[in-house]
């Protein structure tokens, strides 16, 4: 299965033309072959506009999700993408998973929020992060921040995910975290990890760009830089790469009491 | 606190050869300042020996650990060093903590056997990682494998470490520990991880060097390259690196039921 990830400019302001920032990559992906593009954390209304989080989420089955699985359905690929998801009283960071034939194969709320604005804007999710199957291999979904904590990616991999995909918006200075974070998650649990961020400034908050697809053996399978891109790569199967490369295989671990 | 790394050349056969190394090392970490010095696994009587390992295994407080003990107090320099522990029938991966007044810090072994060597040579530890206080900074210990898995280093974090003492006996080939897992566990963890190993070639199996002290912020502090090294370096305050530079905040981690 080839992979895309979208590491969209951060300024667009309305959801509109972040849907058709979206389509754009969903076209130029399903154009490449790709069965499944990766697009950032809050795609929809926007990450650094707090104002606009409770004012514009939007519930389940609302209008972004069916926006979603139309892109889905027309250009026949699959689709991870986070949004503010409005239940009730309550709003979420959260991201949604939806197949080439516009069905929902999963739906996620951020564990982990980030800092002052993220835990003023949103409710933390207190639901295991979900796993979905597609095209032969198993997904798993989570968050940004998420996947800073060793934790959350290896329950995961407990659970059989081969690849995570991760919707972030990381701003410049926290480089550390596609750099270092993401490959070791990758390696240590013998799974590919996809990180699709902003680039760009965002009402004053700089991203770093960086979005990176990860191999089990830690090395990078694609990359972009600080411009936006779209960046498409084949992932290979998991069994081609040499035990040797994989680190810390799941099964090994030994925890003692007390540990 | 100086903190000094010693990647000794993997070939020296005996265990006084590997001791006459030792204390030059302990020598000139004393002579340039350094309070503690780490060695690699298996320093007695070496790793890939797997013959002499239950042959020459000594007990603890026996003549390994009092030599030990004597070099520490000579030169006034804390030792950590790995070596082959018997104790009755069981023959251990064991590692010490000495202070440098000779005492014993803290006494480890190995939970991660790797490999069939040293799961056919040693039987696996059932205790948790120790911790032990030294020139006011709280240190932990592990040995080689241990360090892959994000558990081990992670449980040593949650009980207070600010650094992780690793000596180690990485092959060529496994580059992606000291290059990517070792900085990661450092970073996650907001904590020091120093890593000690070998070089050069042990009965033909060749070992990769690159021992490294990673800081907090998953930068490298120190690190060697492939030929033999002393490596000393100030260990700066935790509190002296930012707070963004650190990822994933411990206090911060939040586990859904059934993640």
């Amino acid at each position: 299965m080839k992979l895309a990830l979208l590491q969209m400019q951060a300024d667009l302001t309305t959801a509109e033309e972040r849907l058709d920032a979206l389509e754009a990559a969903m076209a130029s992906a399903a154009a490449a072959g790709a069965g499944l593009l990766v697009a950032p954390e809050l795609l929809l209304p926007g990450y650094n506009c707090p104002a606009r989080h409770a004012a514009e989420a939007e519930p389940r089955g609302g209008p972004w999700e069916m926006a979603a699985a139309d892109l889905a359905r027309t250009h026949g690929v699959a689709l991870v993408f986070g949004w503010a998801e409005r239940d009730g009283e309550d709003v979420w960071n959260a991201a949604t998973a939806i197949g080439p034939d516009g069905t929902v194969l999963a739906h996620y709320r951020k564990i982990q929020l980030f800092g002052e604005m993220e835990r003023a804007s949103f409710r933390a999710g207190d639901a295991p992060p979900p796993l979905f199957e597609l095209g032969g291999r198993r997904f798993g979904l989570l968050i940004c921040y998420d996947i800073e904590f060793p934790e959350h990616a290896r329950g995961l991999a407990r659970r059989g995910a081969q690849a995570i995909l991760v919707p972030t918006a990381n701003p410049a200075g926290y480089e550390h975290v596609q750099r270092l974070l993401v490959p070791a998650r990758a390696c240590e649990n013998g799974a590919f990890v996809a990180y699709a961020n902003y680039c760009g400034d965002d009402g004053g908050l700089a991203f770093g760009g960086g979005s990176v697809i990860a191999g089990p053996d830690g090395a990078v399978v694609a990359a972009a830089g600080t411009p936006p891109a779209l960046i498409i790569a084949e992932l290979p199967e998991l069994g081609s790469y040499p035990a040797e490369a994989i680190s810390a295989q799941l099964a090994d671990l030994r925890l003692p009491d007390g540990a």
